[in-house]
Order: structure tokens, then sequence, then C-alpha cells
């Protein structure tokens, strides 16, 4: 059974949502692994909660971004850990982990990607009145927001719509998004050429 | 009753979906002119066919932007019309006719703005490997394709879609969306505020 681990920084929606996907059998993995580069990150707590193992990362121990790549790369490495999964995991990797795990680590972005890459792609979807937006599953690789689309679902942004009510249905479409994309990937039906990410099978 | 101009370059498909709106009685205006800045546009001959006052607006004539502007503003002003609609208009318009018609003369453009703006937003949301694109209703601003957004539907890009396949479909949606815009317009439902647009009643 491959091994997949999800790097998190705060709640851990999605965390949940995979580690109920798992549960369910809608993710044929282990997660042998939950990484946060935050102690208090509640995604640890989810973790432990379901046994299964976490480390904290400490990014003020490794300042620098290659050296904590390849702290991380050693850990992913000694656990036999096949697929990285970010789930609102708030630091950019270095190159030199990307091209370890070059098209094995995907990311989920709460807008339709080319738009509103960022920190805050609800918010600055908001601002811009945009009538429709969405959520994107992408491969990460050395630019940030940037790399080939997996999967992406579009959600009607209403007129009385705050940060919070459409955060809300961003979030519920990325945890129907999200396993669905990881499972794609876990049976190595995802194939990509240049920009383009086709589904085998 | 409200007066409308459709100004095309080109084939015209936009131009007949108003037509036929106009002729259900689902667009309450009447066409007051058909503008275009190349004789041989075939949205003239479907103007022509349709009864509609035409105008060829030769750029060769008028080279200087500005006094283009100036030129299709008195014509315009000269046949009383109170909205300007741009349906595959491939010229930019000057801000003297942007101020003159603030707030009244819309765009149509085939991708979710703000991504692939620009003549070829079909074929670079393609080239980008998106898995949604669709298209996007805007207010004219002195900005090519950045003004507040009226609305926007989307749809899904196939695994086997050329520029050709996919245009058919973004045409479609565009004939739906258009006439609907046009008709909140015509009603004065829409509200602008900054960037947002509000659909009142």
């Amino acid at each position: 059974m491959k091994k997949i681990a999800v790097f998190c920084s705060g709640y851990g929606s999605n965390l949940q949502a995979i580690i109920n996907a798992v549960k369910r059998g809608r993710i044929n993995a282990e997660i042998g692994l939950v990484l946060s580069d935050r102690v208090d990150a509640f995604a640890l707590v989810r973790a432990r909660r379901a046994g299964i193992p976490v480390l904290f990362a400490d990014p003020v121990a490794l300042p620098d971004r290659e050296e904590f790549a390849r702290y991380v790369c050693r850990q992913l490495t000694a656990r036999k850990i096949d697929f990285v999964v970010l789930a609102g995991f708030m630091r950019i990797l270095a190159p030199y982990l990307i091209r370890r795990f070059r098209n094995r680590i995907i990311n989920i972005h709460p807008s339709l990607l080319p738009c509103f890459k960022g920190a805050h792609g609800i918010r600055e979807a908001l601002s811009h009145g945009v009538k429709v937006t969405g959520v994107t599953v992408h491969f990460v690789d050395e630019i940030c927001d940037n790399g080939p689309i997996i999967s992406q679902g579009s959600l009607k942004i209403k007129e009385d719509d705050c940060e919070q009510s459409l955060a809300k249905r961003i979030h519920k479409l990325e945890h129907r998004l999200y396993p669905e994309a990881i499972s794609l990937l876990l049976e190595e039906r995802l194939r990509v050429k240049g920009r383009k990410v086709y589904i085998d099978g």
C-alpha cells in the first residue's frame, strides 16, 4: 500500500477529509505522517486522534529554506513516503524537495488558478467582484501556485457573501475534490505532459 | 423604448443571439445601430437582413484612436443610443468614449476574468491546462477586459478539447448569458459599486 504524508499549518479540515476518506476506503493508502511547521496546528491534534505519526518541523530551528527541505526530505525517505499532500501548508518548499518528489507533491488552492494566487485567494476573488470562483488541485512545481492542474471545481459567489460564508462553501468543495484527486494520484492514473494533466482509464 | 448599438468585427454570432432575443421579446429594446470596424464583417450582413441600420467605422480613415472615438460618439448621440454592447469588437475604445458612456458599455469575454485577458482567451485557457473556464460579461472601463463583472458562467474543459470544440461550447454559453445581462442593463437593474456589480430586484 502507498504511503502519503500530509503537510498542514492550521486547522486541518482538509486533513480530516483525507482521514475520513481513508477510513471509508475511498483513498487506498496509509497516511504515514502528518507534518506541521506550527507546533500549535490543530491538524496535529486531528492526526494524533487518528493514530497517525506526527512531526513538528520547526522553522526556527531550521531557518534556511534549503536546510528545512533537506530535513523534511530525510524524514520522508526514512518513513518511505510515496506522495506528499499539502493541505493548508503555509510555507514555500525549496526546489530541492520539489525535484526529489517531482510530480509527487500536490496542493489545493481556494481559487480557480491561475486567478488569485497566494495566501488570500478567497478574499481577493471577493474584492475583485468575480461572480464565479472555485478550487484547484495541482502538482507543486518550483513556482508558487503554478504547477500543472489536476482538477478544478467552480461555485457561484452570492451577492451577500462575506469571506466567511464563501470560505464555508469553498471548503466543502475542497473536501470533495481533494480526496478524489488524491485517489487518482495513488492509482497512478495522472499523466503530466507539459502544463496538462491527463487522467488515464 | 431604450436603444442599443452593437459593435462587431467579425462573424456576429453574439449579435445574432441579441437579434433573436429582441425578436422573442427577451430583450426589450431597439437595436438602433450595428457598427463594425471591418467592412467585410459578416455581422453587417446579419444586421441588414434584420433591417437594422449599419455603420462601417473605417479605422484607415480614422487612424487616431481618439478621433475614432469622437466620430463614433457623434454617431451614437445622433442616433440617440442609450447603451453600447460590444460583441466581438476587436478594437480598444479610447477613454473619451468610455467616459461619455460610463457604465453604459458592456463586453463579453470568453474566459473567467481576470484570467486569460486579451484576444486569445480560449486558446490560453487550453494551453494553461485549466480544467474549468467560462464566460464573463463586464462593464467596459479604461483598461482592457478589466471593468466590473456583471455575470459569469463556467464550463468544464474536456481532455480531448481543441480550440474549436471548446469555442463551440463557450459561444453557446455566451449566447445565453449575454442577452440575460443586456436585459438587466436595459431594465437599469445593475448597480456598480467599486469593482462589484449588484443586481436590483
